[in-house]
């Protein structure tokens, strides 16, 4: 790629920015999208816009001016840790950046003995003479880009450092905060031992706790099997839905010039489509009568008869709570395991009862299969692309026989098959990781959305960043590096900058177009006119046609993780990346601070427990770039080359110091924090009923109810 | 070693054994001796032997009959846990040795094939025909090998599974027996932030805990820096028992003849010899008046002015000091860091007060020092020898030059220096080991032992088994390692037939000779008997002259797992050395088991905690075992070799379910074991003053003088 065409990439890429720009501003001030663009407001009940600021780019000053208490209101700590990583990358690239352009790119551009470079096809230009590779081998000039390499990993160090101070004291905010937050009072108990004869599983459990925790225990809630109830519920909850469809639609019927309306109709069959036409009102109210009876014998019988070996276990205090969480409480580790609750609506219920050994064994398989993903996924692609050609497809599925045979069509299709296969694959990846992460039986669905979201990060880095560097010159010297497992370092390096404007154009396209189409949501915003028109007929079907989601930082975190690689391994062979990486995160950070202000609604809360994970990928990708110059060096035959071990070594010791320091209150919950009780005694029935499943939960039906899996101590009290 | 060599040093070894039973029994009927044979015994007010047993094998029948439970209540835990290490071993060895004795040496001896072979320098004997040196390369007969490879192996996961549950339930009954143990309302605080301004250590201690803990926060002690009011407590404690001496002498001269008796004399310069004469007890006298005023006042400069960031905190329940000693306190993970408290009679105060990451530091610094130790111990030894060579020693100590210039003396002096420097050496390492271990930080004794107990063992197995093993052929092959580093595998598993004889000689040698002088204790007798006759003047000197001291099974253990390792990994290619082995761990059961009930008396008691070395080091002798199998298999041609590595797996697979299933609860204080609260409300005051230390307590001083390190929640509770 040479100058021109690099300019002319940049130029569209920021040419279709500000188109999209000028979109956002004139869709925005339409009243009707007003729902697509302002959800987060108008669902906390504010104003869509805030009055009087109605220019252009009155979305930019409130984004700038908005406090970290005000993203912390809106959107909660966890996407306010989230503008903290987005602004330390932020604060390393400026950094680096000024310094950076300012002594290397002299450095280089001014060593005129290089005449012929291998870098960029071949081809040299302009752009190449501001790059490492313009500098001779052994030159005396790679001091400068030593020390540059110190200074992005001191800068690193620095701004990383304080970034994990800082969301330490915002999660012991959080956690000490006055707000009653239920998960506080309660742990999970697995691994419940065999229930001894005589005793049901929820004396048994009361009567553990109440002899360890005579003063602070409060009552007990065993984990049910409530597959069968789900489904239950599930389906009575679809036929209220349907039935307020039916009668919106009577409604509105009756309005239109005939005053007695047209009662809806439907057909009982698969899909609405085959069987008798009936009366849809009378025959969902009668789907629903018929339901109710069995969801209340069904949720009789799981909590008689579908207890599982698991548990909640409350507490009266937070620091009970805490310090349970943490403590072993059976001679055997196995038994009786603890964990701090997570927040109710993100327990994953069904992974509570799988058994110790079992869990270990699921996430020592969950690494092993994706390991295999993250190395061969190219393999059951090419597998799966050979085996549905176009005459297997015939074949498998008859009626596109007509469409196929079409010699256009035919001939596209032929073409595009295996890369279709490869772009379905990297769509359903992250879904496939949160799924293999579930199945490793972890209980919250934050840690969840966690380790899925390292599994991704270690695909992106490994597959696209060293996928494309080293690329097709990896399996040509493949024999070389059988020989000498070494020189994969001194491939990587060599093989850098003739990437580097690929990469440039990446980024830049990334941001441009990228952020440019997040602010304008332009794919929901056509969503939501399709559905309001043709679909939705109650309030409830409305809302749910706009209701924004969550602002996904456990997909998003791993492409920002992808840039920082790029930018951090590029960053002393071209610095010219630099800008272009500072920008994506200072464009990032403004238009994600709006939609996180405006747009978006967190699932859940785990008060900034990403962060750690952050923090050590930040530093996995420091040190790759630490390695990565290390082997660049070697191969220029620059002879102080060792000058960059110790620097190695120091981004290990810093990781270590860090991890020592800070990690383990993002693991357990410092009692000091804790310990500071609310003024108000807080209502305990209310904690407790907070994590009852939506499904086992009902107003009309009495206490008495839950006495066989959901105990309460006055009843056991003479069990202990 | 042929046949008769082998035969006359294992019949000498023997008559050696019987001697030294006879002279046993021959020197502990002395009523004498009582004393030194009977100490533990006597310690405890029970009469030295059992009354009616006074046939020379009794010893053997009451230690046949003894009962687990006799050795705890005679030795405690600690020991009863090193008793079920010596049975499991005894165990695995004598299963193991029925079976392949049955199934090996028949397979071994009728194959006829081999004639010439390279075993015990290459001399072929009928010793080696019952070995799988006699088995030909590439014979079906190694299936025999192989099965028995695997029947050790399990009899191994068997028995070591048994003893872990076993010790477990040990250890719970010793944690939850009624008898009030100090340690288990105590929790040690350490990384003490500085104190904010206004307030002293022991408030900010104080009314830490108190907000964490209001109802079961007892009382706080502030370490204090010991270091000079221990010397003058020393001193102190020093003339006291001269006092004692010289008033002892006076009153025996009384009676002999002189009525008014000899008033004793000393000098009172350098050890007693030079300045002027002085009527003893007079001086004493005076020293102690004199220092007496002078402890006070500096017990009450330390416990005001020397007070360190870390603290011993008192709870009022079991349960609460578990709780917490397991909690994360602080925000900051490395401020008021905790541990469970050791029994006070083992806390190495010195080590309290040492911060986080300086411990952190110490501890990777005494890794690499004994990582350098274990490889090149021999440099510097070789240095010391070269340097002090006799010419060099005549210069640095001019007074022994007569006597080595005396010809017979320096011939026997150059020949044998580099020897003394090793033995030296060797005889100092544990202690050197033991000091390293203390310089970690390690805040309690019986941590220490266990750490340096773990250095031995490596240093025992690498340099003795290894060493002896590889031997001279180690650096001649030397070349051949660095260009394929798995053949050292080979090249152990091919030296190891050769040294069978060699390591079966060793291992008679270790338990005939060995265990015969521990139970004649030869050297403690004579020591005592001199003592006794010229230096004991008072009853107090007496009994530390014949005090026996601990079992020591810190230092006894590496040991005994240098026999575990060979013994295994000699099984199946020599299987004759079961029975030896076996005998080892028999006879040093029933020897040592004499020992614990009337010798040794232990100085600390860690509840067992020694176990999980225990497992982990015989699990990794079984490995290595393993490992030198398949190398042995390979060395031999054998074609279905692989089939030995599914059983390395299941070994790594059992130490992580072990580890998993039980470490934890010796780690931390599983809290359903200290909930079973004592019968009798514990004495707090009496928990918190075992905890002073000597140097600091005194009858005379009041309580008041504690208040400015050792706080009281009554005077503190205005600051909560």
């Amino acid at each position: 790629m040479d100058l021109s065409s690099f300019l002319t990439s940049l130029v569209t890429s920021f040419l279709i920015f500000v188109f999209l720009m000028l979109l956002f501003f004139w869709l925005s001030r339409k009243e009707g999208n007003k729902v697509v663009y302002y959800p987060n407001r108008i669902l906390k009940g504010l104003e869509p816009v805030v009055p009087g600021t109605r220019n252009p780019f009155a979305w930019i000053q409130e984004a700038m001016s908005s406090t970290e208490q005000d993203v912390i209101s809106m959107s909660g700590f966890d996407t306010a840790v989230y503008f903290v990583f987005l602004s330390t990358v932020f604060g390393i690239l400026v950094l680096s950046g000024v310094v950076l352009l300012v002594l290397l790119l002299p450095v280089a551009s001014t060593d005129h003995s290089v005449k012929v470079s291998t870098t960029s096809n071949g081809t040299f230009n302009e752009f190449d003479k501001l790059s490492i590779g313009n500098v001779k081998d052994e030159s005396p000039r790679f001091w400068a880009f030593v020390i540059a390499t110190y200074w992005v990993s001191f800068v690193t160090y620095y701004l990383l450092w304080k970034a994990y101070n800082h969301v330490s004291k915002l999660r012991a905010d959080a956690l000490m905060s006055p707000a009653l937050k239920p998960e506080q009072y309660a742990i999970i108990v697995r691994d419940i031992p065999p229930v001894p004869a005589g005793l049901t599983r929820k004396e048994q459990v009361d009567s553990y706790f109440k002899a360890i925790y005579p003063d602070t225990f409060y009552r007990s809630m065993v984990v049910t099997d409530n597959k069968e109830v789900n489904k239950i519920w599930e389906e009575l909850e679809g036929y209220k839905k349907k039935l307020a469809r039916a009668e919106a639609i009577y409604a509105r019927s009756k309005t239109t010039g005939k005053p007695e309306g047209v009662r809806p109709t439907n057909k009982t069959g698969f899909l609405g489509l085959c069987d008798k036409k009936v009366d849809s009102i009378d025959y969902y109210n009668g789907k629903i009568n018929e339901l109710i009876p069995k969801l209340e014998s069904e949720q009789k019988v799981t909590l008689r008869e579908k207890q599982q070996a698991a548990a909640l276990v409350f507490f009266t205090s937070r620091v009970a709570a805490a310090s349970a969480a943490q403590s072993l409480h059976s001679q055997m580790v196995n038994d009786w395991t603890v964990v701090d609750a997570p927040e109710p609506r993100q327990i994953i219920w069904a992974n509570l009862p799988i058994k110790f050994f079992q869990r270990q064994v699921r996430q020592y398989v969950v690494y092993a299969i994706v390991a295999l993903i993250i190395l061969f996924y190219m393999i059951p692609i090419a597998l799966i692309s050979a085996f549905t050609t176009l005459s297997e497809l015939k074949k498998l599925v008859p009626f596109v026989k007509p469409v196929v045979n079409i010699e256009a069509i035919k001939t596209v299709l032929e073409a595009y098959l295996p890369q279709i296969a490869l772009i379905v694959f990297l769509a359903l990846l992250p879904k496939l990781l949160l799924f293999l992460s579930k199945a490793e039986g972890i209980p919250s669905l934050s840690h969840v959305v966690r380790a899925s979201s390292g599994k991704y990060f270690y695909f992106t880095v490994l597959n696209v960043f060293i996928g494309v560097t080293v690329g097709g010159t990896l399996f040509s010297t493949f024999k070389d590096i059988q020989k000498d497992p070494n020189s994969i370092v001194t491939l990587l390096a060599t093989s850098l900058p003739g990437n580097a404007t690929f990469f440039l154009t990446f980024v830049a396209l990334k941001f441009f177009v990228g952020y440019g189409l997040e602010l304008t949501r332009i794919v929901p915003l056509i969503i939501y006119h399709l559905k309001r028109k043709y679909l939705c007929k109650t309030e409830a079907e409305l809302k749910a046609a706009w209701f924004p989601g969550e602002l996904g930082y456990g997909t998003r975190f791993p492409g920002d993780m992808l840039i920082v690689t790029i930018v951090l391994c590029y960053s002393v062979i071209a610095p010219l990346i630099l800008p272009f990486g500072a920008a994506y995160f200072g464009l990032g950070w403004l238009i994600l601070r709006n939609q996180a202000l405006k747009v978006y609604v967190p699932a859940y809360e785990s008060y900034g427990r990403m962060w750690p994970h952050m923090f050590i990928r930040i530093l996995a990708s420091l040190i790759l770039y630490q390695v990565t110059m290390f082997g660049y060096f070697i191969s220029k035959k620059f002879f102080y080359t060792a000058f960059v071990i110790p620097l190695i070594i120091l981004s290990f010791i810093f990781g270590f110091v860090c991890h020592k320091k800070f990690y383990r209150f993002f693991h357990d919950m410092a009692l000091e924090v804790v310990c500071r009780e609310l003024k108000e005694v807080p209502n305990m029935e209310l904690v407790f009923r907070s994590f009852i499943p939506q499904s086992l939960g009902s107003d009309k039906i009495d206490d008495d109810h839950f006495e066989d899996a959901l105990s309460q101590v006055s009843r056991t009290g003479s069990l202990a």
